[in-house]
């Protein structure tokens, strides 16, 4: 598995008049956590597109558990349990600054030649850069 | 069953470098398709906040079948198949232009209580309003 | 003069935990404003980027008289004050439900071509459509 | 004068069909700028709330120089130039990764007591606090 951690501040911008987070910001969370998931592996998205790949989502389910509020200081895990085959598959979990879990995220993106807007599979980058995380459950 | 019909034009705004809309501008298209087939029904959500009722988001579903892409005119179809209880499903069947299907959202909401921040179960009005759309079901 | 007036409901998503329209929610209401009085003379801007035409924001003043609040029916007023050279200028007028002027905006815009991105001057196009409503001014 | 440096990573949610950062985010960045150059005072505006203070935004002003684009670290200068009385004037000088200055957006806001809703003077937590950075102009 491999996953990684950015924090995420909470903007007036992003809190509705119940002093919650609006519901339809949390993607932008999960945006955000896999992006970073991505460069800490040293795999820069903008790089994958500028090669001629893009990754639309497929699929998002999201769980809503506690509010967040304005000002906290999240923290975002982003976690990838399975190495990618035609999708990937990031889990952003989501912690407020008790550290108490307040938001799962599970998306499903897909990658697609940006010239055909063909379905292709996972770019070799990222499997390379993504495999020594996955060896151990190999044997 | 009850469904109603709203439109939504993509804006700038909405749509990202692909040239498709970003995928976490799809939940603000599921809250303006709740909010108007409430309205349609003759419940207007402002009226619940104004009367104690929150009802913030509990779980999201979101299969992104096609792009949508700028300036087009979308048709949101919010349908509520099974009568609340504690929880309000809706379904939101987004199509494009030439009527496909490009995306499917499924929204779980509860009812909470604004002072004590206690669920409740759904008002009254909301049942009074739904049950003719759900009586030939019962017999 | 020319001007169009567009309608706009405030969402849930748009409001801040003061229970006002976030202040950085205005740019997408002048953007309305704007794409739909070209559209109500006859020009999309879709049609204007697919021919190579961009039009980038270059300056935008905001006033902010009064709050608009949630579910809200806004009136935008978007006016064309002097005919375009190599800059547009569009005024949005926002007035709430009692027709109270809250809020007013000023966006400048440029012709880039999207190709060699260099300033042009306004395609004929909207021109030839502005002109009649400017007609009388110059005797 | 007071004035503090925030980083801003641009997003896929903000950028636009053009590649470039909507127009309309703009403001989103002066709100991260000026909200940490108050926590770097010592002041959390989520404080100033919890107080009795609000802080509504009167008017802004933005000057698009040159466009951000997808990924880009952004530099958000923070600047008060004066001293606050009843109202308050942030200018946000943005630069891209180069250094170069792309964007400068001026806005003002006022103070109003949450409860009456009536401007009041700014707060003497704030004045406090700023004024030893603006000692020297009175020496």
């Amino acid at each position: 598995m491999y996953s990684h951690i950015s924090d995420y501040r909470v903007r007036y911008a992003d809190v509705d008049q119940m002093g919650y987070m609006y519901y339809g910001n949390y993607p932008r969370l999960y945006e955000i956590g896999r992006v970073e998931a991505l460069r800490a592996l040293g795999v820069r998205y903008r790089d994958l597109e500028e090669s001629g790949v893009w990754m639309p989502v497929y699929e998002n389910n999201s769980r809503y558990i506690r509010p967040a509020q304005y000002d906290e200081l999240l923290e975002i895990n982003c976690k990838l349990e399975t190495l990618p085959g035609t999708r990937i598959i990031f889990t952003s979990e989501i912690r407020n600054e008790e550290k108490a879990l307040i938001h799962v995220g599970r998306t499903t993106l897909v990658f697609l030649d940006s010239t055909t807007r063909k379905i292709i599979p996972c770019p070799g980058i990222i499997l390379k850069k993504l495999q020594p995380h996955f060896a151990c459950e190999t044997g």
